[in-house]
């Protein structure tokens, strides 16, 4: 048993309140998806997370990993919990009947991602790149790539990886070197890439490489880029894994944090491969299972939260230190008003970071599978707009949230044998992976706000300002609540009519912005969901509804989060009007501080 | 030689223009500190931590301290720094002239402290714990105590170290037990510190202990604990470490950062010791080592951004990836606007709280040297007021801008390799010993504030006010400087009214608001010194003076900080005013997430 436990009562109402799984489970492939079975998912996923991947979280972190002769060795301990994870039909979960999936939504599907990446992040990371390149082949391989690849990866057989960063390619694809040559049916692969997570293993016998690469004669920059699939090792006519392809592993990088998740170097040299997809269409391609993985990146900021505020929230309990007023003699730290500061801006952010998180993921069920095509659009535009802010909102919270767990635990928190410490250190590469906050900030104002005008944007804004009635007439117990939203969406207009008004004239307002405009975004929707959970609370305690301490607590938090996390938003706004000037001013000597 | 390179301009403009090293180069004592003399310190300084103890920052990390038999052996290169370090006369810098030291004010110390800090913070923390070690000896020690110890301390001979901590009593001293039984003329201390920073290790042949005990009899609580200075060998006839004294050193720990410096669970069994002070007067005495040593570790948060900007710096000039508006083909990616925002973040805010520091330390000298008692009194409430600021908000503002640092290198920030990962570990103590952050809130609102019903505070706030005129003299290049001031300054009173007005009728309030209050007043009297440097900037720009590009810089920097860095401010403003109630209103059962 681990320390963990899933909070599943959280997940559970953010599933079937805020995100409405009604609506959801009567869509074509979903009806099974009742409460009840979600229900007894959630019960089997978080036995799970708490008593087969949890206990290796210290393990992996401690032992890491190590290559040898090309091969990755991950801890035994982490082949063993695989093994019960694919055992127990998990990794088809939200995946394609067709190909073995159990077709659950993805609402569904995030909340058991959640609770592997809270138990285990650098181990859960195998599962999420594979997913990724699940939805890779799905969306563009042939028939035949899809009979070949789709039942082992969806089994959880084999496992897949991306590849797309090279020493001189980072945020900058355009710069992608790695070649594919035709030779008969297939391709051959040369490069190297770095910083493959999961690039290799030996929890399963065949590893799958999507990889980016670029054709003879292709055109320069991304539009010579194609997506090709790579398998560790060759597919034999039995379908099973056959000899060695020619990818080796020339390293596993010695990280921060995430030490149990091998990163690696791998050379590709005159690998195997097929085309997936079209020629050159290789990054829009990629975009597809990447918008998923960033989506995924983003729920790590809510795992790795909701870990490490249990563990602060179980020391606050136990350790005893100083008086404190309306207690006689020494008091647990939580009655410290300073100490319950950080704990609640732990629950609260992260509770907003959840509904946020889950949110999408209903979104993604209903522009996948809504019978209507113009409200699939309608969901999946706001899944494109939201998709940055998840990631980058998220996950820079995560930093500071776990920081806070950290600091709630005194001089304990610096030693690395207490724990909280590696979810610090854990945590630190989720702003950095999958899309930099930069990267994601400039895709928000750019792709998302400037390309259509802020039309979608409005839109929500318009959805956002729909709640401002039902949070007036709720009175005094919502106040701050009610304050805090009229403000908060009011502000937001101002940015985004701010930046609307200045991109034109001046081509660096937007990357001059963008990352306080991505953060003002998160808080001020995470903000909204914790006002309708707000909301929803306070009508069952109204109604007398069971489980009144979730309810008022529920309640509580949605005033926590309007008053002392919703300001944080009025900063960034402020920030967004400076613009550009200051920061383009400084010549390059005049950076330098010596 | 290491990549550390002092910044020696700027801590000149802070020392000569901002904190004024006139008025104190005339006050008795001080006159051999001209600026000229301080020039020739800096550059030799500047040149000892480049050359002899930033190359040892990355050994330190990775080979870390280890303990054998009771004793602790750090790196090698490690010694040789020390050496060379004391064969300067550095230790002595700012010391007393009669036991060997230099005399130089506190506010050159504090540059070269400063340097060496940014050159390997572990190293580091040895002179900085022999410094309060000293200081309680100079204050409260017998003539026999001064004779025996300060002369090997302040030459370096011997380091010193404060012993509060046991397993009970972190935050809250009043639980400590370590006995002291009186024998003869001396004392036999029993019992069990922990978290000793260089409580032990073999760069001297003594270590000298001061700690916290209690005797036969005391009274509980904190009346009840005397102060020693207990050696870790005997002192013999002739001055020198002669037999072991009873104190062994148990084991070091193993942390998140700093691995350099040992970090010690030392058991006192029956250890030789001397009271100094009075009886009862431990923790008082303690307290004016612990001052001094919170203002040193929070100048540790202004040397660990410094080191960490100056890394992402350089990356940021040499790194290409992409394109960027007004450029042809790829750029280094200080072209990018989000790229020179996170640059500019650490450099603004950083030059911010390097002025905090230093005037703090400006103070400090006044306070003790100066001619008049009205005058010296009045330094001494600016000090202690400021004391908790400077410990509190320069160490939060490490963590978040040197993970700025790390982000600016992508994913290269995450490989240990790189080096900037080690300063994002190394800071994240900062915020914890010498008192967390949480304690400096509870002491600026509770003693700094309250206790003078907010005079204190007030006179401040009044002397910061001063300035609104001459920045509104200042035109259109600080227009935002001088909003933001005069907007900054009535907001942080506003937030003192609302604590006096509050705390009688809510004994939760000061806790509730103490983090937002400290980290606001942090913000805004960090700006105020930011815009006296912009103004300063300007005049030196309008009189055609030397070197236009660091005061062009110096009159950006105090614009971006106005723009970027100020807006924080309001956001902890309307968390103070939000209060106590939704905080306490928490049940115990409420916090749970499961």
């Amino acid at each position: 048993m681990s320390d963990y436990r899933a909070p599943v009562k959280d997940m559970r109402f953010v599933i079937n309140e805020l995100a409405g799984l009604a609506r959801i489970n009567v869509l074509p492939g979903f009806e099974e998806a009742t409460p009840d079975l979600v229900d007894a998912v959630l019960e089997e996923a978080s036995q799970l997370a708490a008593e087969v991947i949890g206990p290796t979280n210290a393990i992996g972190d401690s032992q890491g990993c190590e290559v040898k002769d090309g091969q990755v060795y991950v801890p035994e301990e982490f082949k063993a919990a695989y093994r019960q994870y694919m055992e127990g039909g998990w990794p088809g979960i939200a995946m394609d009947p067709e190909y073995g999936g159990q077709g659950l939504p993805a609402l569904v599907g995030t909340a058991v991602e959640e609770m592997l990446q809270s138990a285990n992040l650098a181990w859960s990371l195998g599962p999420l790149l594979t997913e990724g390149a699940i939805h890779a082949i799905e969306l563009h391989g042939t028939t035949e790539l899809k009979d070949r690849f789709l039942e082992p990866m969806i089994s959880g057989q084999w496992t897949g990886t991306m590849n797309l960063t090279e020493p001189q390619a980072g945020s900058n694809l355009a710069a992608i070197r790695t070649q594919a040559i035709p030779k008969g049916d297939s391709y051959r692969i040369t490069g190297q890439k770095i910083f493959i997570t999961w690039g290799d293993h030996n929890m399963t016998d065949n590893v799958i490489h999507l990889v980016l690469a670029r054709t003879p004669d292709a055109p320069a920059g991304v539009k010579g880029l194609s997506l090709f699939v790579v398998p560790k090792m060759q597919i034999n006519t039995d379908g099973g894994a056959g000899e060695r392809n020619g990818v080796t592993t020339v390293s596993v990088e010695h990280k921060l944090g995430i030490h149990g998740s091998p990163t690696c170097v791998l050379d590709f040299d005159n690998a195997e491969g097929s085309l997936v997809g079209e020629i050159g269409a290789g990054l829009t391609n990629m975009f597809t299972m990447m918008n998923r993985a960033r989506l995924s990146v983003g729920l790590e900021g809510v795992a790795i939260t909701e870990r490490a505020y249990q563990q602060a929230l179980a020391y606050a309990l136990e350790r005893v230190q100083g008086g404190a007023p309306g207690h006689d003699g020494d008091v647990a730290i939580i009655q410290h008003p300073d100490v319950r500061r950080m704990l609640l801006t732990m629950k609260a952010t992260n509770e907003a970071m959840r509904a946020l998180a889950y949110l999408n993921a209903a979104h993604i069920d209903l522009a996948e599978h809504a019978t209507d095509e113009s409200e699939r659009a309608l969901h999946q535009a706001r899944v494109d707009l939201l998709t940055p802010v998840v990631k980058g909102w998220l996950t820079e919270n995560s930093q500071a949230l776990t920081s806070l767990g950290l600091q709630v635990h005194g001089g304990s928190g610096y030693i690395e044998e207490t724990g909280a410490a590696q979810h610090y250190r854990d945590a630190r590469i989720l702003t950095i992976y999958e899309g930099t906050t930069g990267i994601q900030a400039a895709d928000l104002v750019g792709r998302k706000i400037l390309r259509d005008g802020g039309a979608t944007f409005s839109a929500l804004l318009d959805e956002m300002a729909e709640l401002d009635a039902a949070l007036a007439a709720a009175g005094e117990e919502l106040a701050t609540v009610h304050d805090a939203h009229v403000a908060g969406v009011a502000g937001l207009r101002e940015s985004v009519k701010w930046l609307l008004e200045n991109a034109g004239s001046d081509a660096n307002a937007p990357g001059s912005v963008s990352y306080h405009l991505l953060m003002q975004t998160g808080t001020v929707v995470g903000g909204w969901h914790m006002a309708r959970a707000g909301l929803i609370a306070k009508q069952k305690l109204d109604e007398g509804a069971a489980d009144a301490d979730f309810y008022r607590s529920k309640l509580l938090t949605a005033r926590f989060y309007a008053e002392q996390v919703m300001p944080v938003a009025y900063s960034h706004a402020r920030s967004v009007r400076a613009g550009a000037d200051t920061i383009m001013a400084f010549s390059l000597d005049q950076f330098a501080s010596e």
